[in-house]
């Protein structure tokens, strides 16, 4: 602990889970679920996702205060046939229910080699990439899709028609360890636009547009994202929500739009999918080529001005051995705020 | 048929249909195999999607002479386990390949509710959201991807490291019909970049590098294409050749970088996956749900300039409209380079 510079306050990551987890059982959590769901959500600070970490606390906090997120949820499997599986979460912590939903996936492909299990009323879900590693780690593809309420522009519109629904997935190596990508549908994550906007920054076009429907480079007038590649990304994100909030009754997006109400929604959909490698006859003939297709990208000749090339979850491997090490770096502002909820559920913050 | 201009001609889909299957015939393809090639091409057409129409037919037809597509292949179903199934295609045309892959796909999601049909050895895959389109017209949704060989930088690379490697969605809907989305993993699929060289026009940064790897605006001194986003496109790119190639011990990538062979390699992979969408209670449900989330994303305020809003597929739908009652144009070049192909086969084309 101590000061990483003067904007920042740097913790480790035990007292970081230690608190964090007091937080959640102090606001109704069972220790059990509150230590899950602290180290997933530390996971991403540690992997350099600050906009997936603890910054989401106060929020929580605040969302367990007005029983939204169900502090003793009824997680359950409602339908279990073949390859699907319905997961009701009942309002569970999202990343709690994804995590659930995830092993069912794995169990399920277990038995019949995909499994497909879409969880309802699921809350925020978290860094995904964290569900699609676990069906790394147990020598299976993994896909995770998460659908939420309208805060992006679908191609064409001035307004938030679809959400920024992330895709993550996952393949294990062999000595390279697994490649995880998850990424949003939106042109970067709103996080980004909150960062230039507090550096006072420009942003390039095509980030975000303003309350008018057009196009920006000033942060502070982005009131909706645009989507990756206009046509591709909004499509994307769409059929996301189908897959993921139709299947299973519970739709985001136009109950948002048709019901003209575009408060935002805490409720959402996730769906994961596993894919038993070992079915197709050799996992480690599989983990070894995943090694031996890195090696080649890694070694590719470089674009100017660049100096690694970085396979999809590197970078955030490399963040992770260092915060591992030296701890994890918390804006002064996000911190207070922290502190803050933490006072609100009597909790003190771990000493500095 | 007839001139729609000076630059190009245009005939009926009967007429193009007829002498595509005659041309195949004529390279050693059976009929029936030769007709159900040329509808899928010629679909292509319909919908606007030109770079996946007859405009290959010259490539096809060397490639049948060279052997290198095999004109009567022995696609056989490999490994059927669960979910499961690895097709051998043995280097069948792509779009025969991917449509038994499809098939074989719905038929494991009607045993166990998904299916995930992997195909090796195919060709030339054409446009997927043919493949999606089959699962959604069996009551389904549809995934479908492809994998060929380098030709688009992978993110911070000067050279080509990933193929633009497509990914299509899509579900049925009710009265609106189905969402088809099919995208590549490149900013621009590599037709507009020919296509904005053939007319002498510039291009946005982004769409494609030099020899030197630096971006450009000049379609002529574009060598290899950038990845849709960035990291986003060339990391899902690369994690569809794991999903797609490295489970069926067939590597592209790899092979093309570390064997120093990247002459073009046409043998590709293909996946098609199909989920039973009735295992989730209420087909019905669901399409009316697929219309009503359509409704209301065509009837979002607009941004400036746009005169409608578009849904995955719907533009295809309307070119598609269009071009059944008015045919399909061709340009003039393209139609002078099939026509000196058909020679090669002794066949002459549809009178204009």
């Amino acid at each position: 602990m101590g000061m990483a510079n003067e904007s920042t306050i740097t913790l480790g990551k035990a007292d970081l889970l230690a608190f964090a987890s007091d937080l959640f059982v102090a606001a109704g959590v069972a220790r059990a679920m509150a230590d899950e769901w602290a180290g997933i959500l530390i996971w991403a600070n540690l992997r350099g996702v600050d906009s997936h970490g603890v910054i989401r606390i106060p929020r929580y906090l605040d969302l367990l205060r007005r029983k939204t997120i169900n502090t003793a949820p009824n997680i359950r499997v409602e339908k279990r046939a073949g390859a699907v599986s319905i997961l009701e979460a009942d309002r569970a912590p999202g990343v709690i229910a994804m995590a659930r939903a995830m092993e069912e996936a794995i169990d399920r492909a277990r038995a019949v080699h995909v499994g497909w299990c879409a969880a309802r009323n699921i809350t925020h879900s978290g860094a995904i990439g964290y569900f699609a590693l676990m069906a790394a780690e147990a020598g299976m593809a993994g896909i995770v899709m998460g659908a939420s309420s309208p805060m992006m522009a679908y191609h064409g519109a001035r307004v938030a028609g679809v959400s920024s629904n992330p895709l993550a997935l996952a393949v294990p190596g062999k000595k390279r360890g697994p490649l995880v990508l998850d990424m949003s549908t939106a042109t970067v994550a709103n996080g980004k636009v909150i960062g230039a906007r507090d550096a006072g920054a420009e942003v390039p076009l095509g980030w975000g547009i303003d309350a008018e429907g057009r196009d920006t480079t000033d942060p502070k007038k982005i009131t909706t994202l645009l989507a990756l590649g206009g046509p591709k990304g909004s499509g994307l994100s769409l059929l996301i929500e189908c897959l993921t909030s139709l299947t299973v009754g519970n739709p985001l997006v136009a109950r948002a739009l048709l019901e003209k109400n575009l408060a935002d929604n805490p409720v959402q959909n996730g769906l994961a999918i596993a894919v038993d490698l070992s079915v197709f006859g050799n996992l480690d003939g599989f983990t070894e080529e995943v090694d031996r297709l890195g090696d080649a990208i890694v070694a590719l000749p470089r674009a100017d001005g660049v100096s690694r090339i970085f396979l999809p979850g590197e970078r955030g491997n490399t963040v992770m051995a260092e915060r591992e090490a030296k701890g994890i770096p918390i804006p002064k502002g996000t911190w207070n705020r922290i502190v803050a909820a933490a006072q609100g559920v009597g909790i003190e913050p771990p000493r500095r």
